[in-house]
């Protein structure tokens, strides 16, 4: 029998609305988004754009559709994206350039999820026709691998600076941006000058169900466009979704302090427990990840343990790192629980499993 | 000075949700639907796959995503699908397949949109290395190019029973099935029978925002999920727009109906008039074709004329041929109004451009 | 039990090296052409440069590759290329841009496989969203499956012009330019003036085993490259083929007037034959299509037919018609020898299969 | 003013055609390949077959388009091949499958070019619909940037084993497959047992000019077709190069011994001179890899450097790692000329270079 999960900190994208943002949709002004006729669409766009300093922005129903748009618009077929190994488009976007357009990724190897402008030029191609052209750099703010590291703003110009010179384009999948600017208190324009175009979700730690909006300049917006239609994500009444993009940017921002507190708790508290590892200074905004080896577990099985046994979901990242997340449906009170409850469980029945065998079980 | 719209017959895409059904958005269950965890996403495809007979449905932001899902599904690059000349996706896709995935598309030569196994059999390529691979067909119901015709169910069955004679795939686009069920009073699953894949779009007659089901073996649906991740079409608390799915199919199937009669009045009205031709007989659901030929402007100016005097929108369909689609926002007494308003017109003020010079102005 | 084949009309392509060509082969100097270092190789692409009045000249493989190399450089996946219906890569080339690129073609109405500026303008798309980009033109000089027709320098200029006025991109595929020069007088750097691109075929009339050359800037030659490298027609000592090239058009060119001449012959003795219908003055130049509808075949049972009973070979290229094409292995006295060897069939045995059933048999 | 080349060691890619092969290649007997026929291009074909013992086999223009056609059929867009990290298509084919096919390549970490069957494990993707599919492993014998490492039969054995487990295909990219037969005296047909596909390159050590030659079954063959037609490969007379293709594997192979023995002493005369590392133990066929970091210049000054002064060519295929490839233009007398002009400049004019400075100049 399945345990019903109390405590969900598998990712800030399983957030649900509030009462007061359902009824803000409820009650939104909507019309044919496809025919530029959704007043509400527009004024998230609008919303967007100028908190990101840009001419233009575009509503889109994901995330994922900001980033494969942005990288079609910037590439041709045979081009090459440089991004950082743990980057999201390398492991959760179905191959997305590469199926989509014949767009090559070059994985590098930053730390935490954070290249330099250094790693950036030693990963470019020699440009002559036995290689694909370097064409693009996509930089995943926060990391969300990199247990949602925040890119330092010096290593944004430094490496966003490096990529001009050399002809390419930048991009920021700003999933994760405003936690960034959060915990900074650098504001969300800085953050986005060095870039030719960024996103940010609404679905995520601002709590709005579904979409992301994609801003750069009007050129770019317009062929974004493009893509918006060819994928399949122009809408019509959009506007009902939308409002809770433009509600969750005018309430929702600063409450994501709340959640770094909540994962700077849980951080301390599960560095405390035996047999679980992580640095909570590593941890600068609402991610915690955390090695689970010593428990003679893999991350798959630690995490299903748990979900079995006290009913909270974390999720698997790596073979042996397991990861949770705060957001606004989770208290302070849920993090104590929390760390009561794998304390619990690895003085008690992850001992006994592995205790005695020294290795994991294969039960989960 | 724009004109205001008054009576917006552009299409049936402008209809808004209606408070009952913002409601019953508003109070939806959700959750993550990419984990498959929103009851209201679930709810909605079980509907779509009952209703048409099919083992799995899925929820897509749009009907352009339905049919470029299913695309991807039944061919690769090199493929070939038959359509008529006249369908959505030669016309208002983006070029659709053959960006996304290299496909070819052959335009047939139906009537009205409706082309015979006969014209199928001629469109088939010859199967060796100097051709493309003749791989599906894809019917649209009702052809809305065609003035709203239903695929008659003996022609569905001939060409699909044709088309999997040779090995080729079926697909429907159901963008207006449930106008042809309600028009012929042949249920959904009947249509649907012979099609290995088809859709049906929530967000035209039925009067949902956002989103189109996609249905087909268990297999088929296992597949698309691939594309509408890749696409971004995976969503997050997708709920609250399915839930308008879940009402209109509980709600709005049956008024359809008065859509039909509103446009069958509409055909009638217009078919009186002076310089404009039509056939009503030819109006078999809620779409109404008529061409401007004879007013001297031609079908773009004529929108325009109509709009700025009168604030009643059309859309030119073709260089001389002006739509008008009923849907539930549209009254048996606008479309007395319209009948009158656009008389006028033609009696008057086209007749004073017209008359004198025999040929449109370039006015507009 | 095969006849064997006596009088080889089916194509150009068929064409041997005669000895003096493969002596020419045999001594020429090669180097690694990948690495720029065949002499050659380099040697033919000056001539062919020079010969079309363009800045710099590519040896690829075949004509198909030059087609594709060009439409690759020239298009984007999404865009569009026009061209007339009977063309050969909407025929020959197994989709080609389709499944390499994602590109559209767009097939147009020409007349015998010229198409007017006016028919191209009409089959601009409009520049939206919703469409694919217009974006390049490609001309079949001659026109294969018109019969070999010349497009006229003042339809070419008119449909170049009108194309850059749009923002298209012009190519021509001059598969058979140099027919058509030989046939007209006008130079080749005339006809090839309006175009961005064009390559002529070393594998046909001119009789060279292997290859064509590609014509354009040197920015574009430079793009094409890439996709000669791409497409795996990068060679090594290509010197050996491309000799065949060079000899060709030092010895080859100006004896392509037999080959009219021939023709010629062939249609005005074809014409007086019963049941087969053509008319002599459109054969323009090597290539010679008539009407097998009065015989009671169609076309591949006539050509079944000749090739079985007297060992000549024609090609069918299209339900109801039959080609000869004349090449340097074909002589007056085989022309002759085909009128009278035909000429006994349709009067003979075809006139027994077909005069007592009025139909074909099946039997072919 | 550019010193002539008197010794070529940069890649065996650079033979000439010897008399006897031009000769042979002169009384070819040819045809129409595309139509068929040709009986050099069939008895090609058939040798290869049979050497490697597959049912079929085709000629195709270059090895690049072997591996490219071999990738398309077995693979759809958003699939994924697996292969080392130093193999060809990773570095000298402009992106190959991916712009071609929308296909990913993933690459593993092997040892000189060869992984093992764990290591492919590792990197197999999850099957979700998140991730691409693995699809393809793809081995290149021998390995190139692993200076010419012979893959051991029972590596092969065990990953392809591992693959076919797991649902994926198989190929080997044989460039120089004939290389290791000669060298280990495993016949051809062995190594290629367990692969789906692979293929010889013609015009590497077999000295012929142009060429290389696919293998598999039937049904593999039959689809590689359409990528030769579509890819713009399919030639005419291609007998002529097909030829010395024939007289190569009657003629060439087994001389493959002496550039092994001319590899294997440019080693060990290598090793003994100062500033150049490397073993010769490692040099199993007919490529040699030194590091010239100690000498003060990178690849690039140093292969510079070399040609300048005494008119021998290497080439640069890593920052500090130089390559020299023997082949049938290289004689016992050209490898001791070698060790001692490379002797007397690292011993004179490089030790002055950077002796002083200890860093290179910048010179080169």
């Amino acid at each position: 029998m399945d345990t019903p999960i109390t405590i969900d900190l598998y990712s800030d994208t399983v957030t649900k609305p509030t009462p007061e943002m359902r009824r803000y949709m409820c009650e939104a002004e909507v019309g044919d988004e496809q025919l530029g006729e959704d007043p509400t669409v527009h004024r998230l766009q609008d919303m967007v754009a100028q908190l990101l300093g840009k001419e233009a922005a575009l509503y889109l129903p994901s995330g994922t559709m900001c980033n494969q748009a942005a990288y079609a618009v910037h590439c041709q077929p045979g081009d090459e994206i440089l991004m950082d190994k743990t980057a999201h488009p390398l492991h959760f976007e179905s191959g997305g350039p590469t199926p989509l357009k014949g767009i090559l990724v070059r994985p590098l190897e930053g730390e935490r999820g954070v290249f330099s402008a250094q790693q950036l030029e030693e990963g470019l191609r020699k440009q002559d026709r036995y290689n694909p052209r370097s064409r693009l750099i996509s930089v995943e703010q926060t990391a969300n691998l990199g247990g949602g590291r925040c890119w330092p703003l010096e290593t944004i110009r430094e490496v966003c600076e490096s990529a001009h010179q050399h002809g390419l384009a930048t991009h920021m999948d700003g999933a994760r941006l405003l936690n960034a600017v959060v915990a900074t208190g650098i504001p969300a324009h800085e953050y986005a000058r060095a870039f030719d175009s960024l996103w940010i979700d609404l679905s995520k730690g601002l709590g709005a169900p579904v979409g992301g909006v994609l801003a750069g300049s009007h050129e770019f917006i317009n062929e974004a466009w493009r893509y918006k239609q060819l994928f399949g994500g122009a809408m019509r009444q959009a506007g009902i979704i939308a409002a809770a993009g433009v509600y969750a940017l005018e309430h929702h921002v600063e409450r994501l302090a709340e959640d770094h507190q909540n994962a700077q708790r849980l951080a301390r508290g599960l560095a405390k427990l035996p047999r679980l590892f992580l640095n909570p200074k590593e941890v600068e905004t609402n991610i915690v990840l955390f090695d689970v080896t010593e428990t003679g577990l893999d991350a798959a099985q630690f995490v299903a343990l748990v979900k079995q046994e006290v009913g909270i979901r974390f999720s698997a990242m790596g073979p042996m790192l397991v990861r949770a997340v705060t957001h606004l449906g989770i208290t302070e009170q849920d993090i104590d629980e929390t760390i009561q409850a794998v304390g619990r469980l690895v003085r008690g029945k992850i001992l006994a499993y592995t205790g005695t065998t020294g290795s994991h079980t294969g039960a989960y």
